[in-house]
């Protein structure tokens, strides 16, 4: 059995809980044992994962589960939403399953924000547990609770802060992650520098390359620090109060572009790293960073292959896409700026920075 | 300004909150202060109430919030589903409204449940203030923070707990009420004596005819009366993990009636009132009570013009409804039975007891 690292979300109500990380774990019996009884098990998946790894799952499940189901839904960003968290309800209440079903979300971030969704509403909650298999979702979205689908008018929009009973990441199945998503992933590794721990920062310069060849080594160590990171902050502020909300780093303009471009067209991992470059560049002119800290992030991005480039929306499209985005209360768009290499905070941003900075990068 | 009462609801995390009984608290300004500040606050309401109310709590909210918005949903049980969720959403969204917003549950249960389950999701939670119009609301539905919608296959089986942060239950409102639904939500009102009071019973057949007549004194203790078991029985036990499921007496069968018969054909209140007759029945047939508790309970029923009279759906599909009924989990269904006078308890009941249940109510 390979080393298999625990890094553990400490909340109120007893309600911690487990992030395993680790070659193998998919097939090791131990990973699914102690979970929450239940008659049956339902794993969510999409038309992708589901052939790569259902089987397998569902295998190890059926010695704990009477019963294991599978639901496969349609692949991408665009397809979260009603129809697709419908398609889990519907199939729960067909086959009549209670409250102590337990839902098992195997695949990326989008299939983790909806079966943890699911989860949430069914019956007004049941047990479920993560299993992701990219990197996007082992550092980020299947760790802390928060689950949601997408409006048509607005990103992750309609939503519930829900915590898993365990997250199982498995490191071998993001050998079928294809390249992009794996630059992806990176992006979100990478916020976790600027934003918490700048010796993580030096220590992903260095190990870039690494990462990008998959060494099993690098990228144990990428997923555990960043989900100790990750389980630290949300351990302090579950709902989003206040420090959670540097976790969002790169994320306002992130969703920008997401929303402007369509659904699915860039992937999250690529808005959010265009994202930082963007919030590193306000973060600067708001007298924050000096400039060869904005520079610094733009290299790394531009190593990574994730794009330094927003999208010519205009800055009036950007204005109104941020606005509605859940952190742009009443007044000034609030961004997470930088404040020191390793510290990062919400700042109230004026619309005339937000435009220079825009029409800087090409995007106005 | 006439008397008000006021019940304390106590939860953990100081989430505590009050509900205000009395009348002309819709018009009183002390009812809408001390709620979270926001930009914008939206009242929630249906065709049938809106026009009674909504311009009266918007003239009184408007002293507090910049904008105070109108969403009129339709009227009825069969609308309580994704498709009126939606519209509350989709305004919110359209609008720009952000995560401070402060939503008003102006109606009865359905308008209650259905806001209550908006506020928890939009943005993953805003707050939400119950201003409940109708008796069974004011008594039950907008007390203890059980949010949902129903689904084709199910009543309330997607939803969330979620808490309000205030109940204002203006007697006055119930002027309006017709009396199908006053009796209706009488059902509820008698739900608590075998529960929880035995001298609330007593009570209840000693002073039924004041509560028909709708005298305001009478209301205003038996709404008391009913919110102050109810915050006790949530305050031990918010997310139904036990004790709380005490206040599904009746809703078992209750449920499979609506469901049967089709959403929106038999009230909630009656259906409950109709089910209890029946748990009563099964509380004598599973050795717990005697028969004369059963026709007590049958005589209180009839007198409040309710229905003792389950629908011939037949047993097998009575069956199957009450299994897909959140309750009731792999194995036998379990029942809510009376098992003194003032003490209720889950029981499992094997099938041939229901089924000898219905067919003497004639509902096999």
């Amino acid at each position: 059995m390979p080393a298999t690292d625990t890094v553990r979300i400490r909340l109120p109500d007893d309600r911690n809980y487990e992030i395993r990380i680790g070659s193998g774990l998919l097939d090791a019996h131990a990973s699914w044992q102690g979970l929450p009884k239940g008659g049956a098990a339902v794993i969510v998946s999409n038309e992708t994962i589901a052939p790569l790894y259902a089987q397998r799952l569902r295998e190890q499940l059926l010695s704990v589960y009477a019963r294991v189901d599978l639901v496969v839904l349609a692949d991408g960003e665009q397809h979260k939403g009603w129809a697709s968290l419908n398609q889990i309800c519907d199939h729960l209440l067909s086959e009549a399953l209670d409250r102590k079903t337990v839902l098992f979300a195997l695949g990326g971030g989008v299939i983790g924000d909806m079966t943890g969704f699911a989860a949430a509403i069914y019956m007004r909650g049941v047990p479920f547990v993560q299993v992701p298999t990219t990197l996007l979702a082992q550092v980020d979205s299947s760790v802390g609770g928060k689950t949601a689908i997408n409006h048509p008018l607005g990103k992750n929009m309609i939503g519930a802060f829900y915590q898993p009973e365990r997250v199982i990441a498995d490191l071998d199945t993001l050998d079928s992650l294809p390249d992009r998503e794996l630059r992806a992933g990176l992006a979100e590794i990478i916020k976790y520098g600027p934003i918490a721990d700048a010796g993580f920062l030096d220590w992903i310069e260095t190990n870039l390359d690494a990462l990008l060849a998959r060494d099993k080594a690098a990228l144990a160590h990428a997923v555990r620090r960043s989900c100790e990171i990750k389980a630290d902050v949300v351990g302090q502020d579950e709902r989003e109060q206040g420090l959670r909300a540097i976790l969002n780093f790169g994320h306002t303009i992130g969703h920008a572009i997401e929303a402007g471009m369509g659904y699915g067209e860039w992937l999250h991992g690529e808005a959010v790293a265009c994202g930082m470059v963007l919030a590193a560049d306000l973060s600067h002119r708001m007298g924050l960073m000096p400039a060869d800290f904005v520079e610094r992030l733009r290299r790394l991005v531009e190593r990574a292959e994730l794009p330094v480039q927003p999208p010519r929306l205009g800055a009036e499209r950007y204005l109104q896409l941020m606005r509605v985005d859940k952190k742009a209360e009443a007044g000034a768009i609030r961004f997470v700026l930088i404040e020191a290499l390793g510290r990062a905070g919400l700042h109230a941003v004026p619309d005339e920075r937000i435009v220079e900075t825009l029409t800087t990068h090409g995007a106005a």
